[in-house]
């Protein structure tokens, strides 16, 4: 079984391939931007996303959509993290969090499949809980990894973890792996 | 000729009838959400709606959207002003601009106009310069306008300005007009 992710970030797509294959299932990059509507719910972004893919395509598909929510800021940078990172970036959500005390923060990540001619739209949702730290620190990973600090990851940022170790933890993988457990059900149906 | 505009917010929708009303153009209201798209483009996001809207519609529809864009901040919060409003708010956007030097920013509303009989997609957009206050000044208006200071406010904020003094002065008022101007001319056409 083949089906095909629509993303542009490489990275994205060599983590879903690896942990897919380990489920007798393979992906196929397709390297293309997705239309994102805007709206409070990743889940809602994501669906839109597949759905408009898959029309185009004519093939089934999935997409992810991720965010960072902090609580303390009322959820931001949320469905806009991309544009919040590429803008005001890591010290300028740390300078938001200057002197507040709650740092509780979780990551995100929706995967959206749909396939048009079984008239599926599903999605799945993996949720990795921590803190923002003080200040950035280590240099592995990506966006907003060095001020994130997992709670199952003994006080180290995501960026301060090599690649695997964050894999093993991180909102992607979760939402992974239910997407998985659902299409290995879905084919004995 | 009647156009609807279609918009959840009666304050703009009241100003566009207005300033429409005295080009001889009648504005119908329609109270809807519209899709909007995420991008770093205000014109792609209007247009895109506009598009969608006068499809579920079939009528010629018009959107606006709007954004304050700070140059100290890479444009931040831009086409996720609302987003931004609703999550750290005015003050969080000061907490970033503590310190910070360049206050330089400019508000600038699009109007995309969709007329799918015609074959017509096209986009208006106004701009007013300015500067990002110190502290929070005023009371009229909404959003960003107690920070925001027009370039040709004697150094008073949007929301120290009445209604009609503001409406002479913004964004929005500059895009309905250049909207206005061309729509008079096509009916000569």
């Amino acid at each position: 079984m083949t089906i095909c992710f629509v993303t542009t970030n490489r990275g994205k797509y060599e983590e879903a391939s690896k942990l897919l294959r380990s489920f007798g299932i393979r992906v196929e990059w397709v390297n293309q931007e997705c239309v994102e509507i805007q709206s409070d719910s990743l889940e809602e972004i994501a669906k839109r996303s597949a759905q408009e893919a898959a029309q185009k395509l004519k093939r089934p598909v999935f997409v992810e959509d991720a965010g960072l929510f902090i609580e303390a800021l009322g959820g931001f940078p949320g469905p806009y993290s991309s544009y919040v990172y590429k803008t005001i970036g890591v010290l300028g959500v740390l300078k938001l969090m200057e002197g507040v005390e709650n740092r509780e923060a979780y990551f995100e990540s929706v995967i959206a499949f749909c396939d048009l001619v079984r008239g599926e739209l599903e999605a799945f949702s993996g949720r990795v809980y921590g803190r923002i730290s003080l200040e950035p620190r280590g240099s592995h990973g990506f966006g907003y990894d060095p001020i994130f600090i997992p709670s199952e990851g003994n006080g180290r940022t995501f960026a301060e973890m090599s690649t695997e170790e964050k894999n093993t933890l991180s909102h992607r993988a979760r939402a992974l792996r239910a997407f998985a457990s659902w299409l290995r059900n879905r084919r004995l149906v």
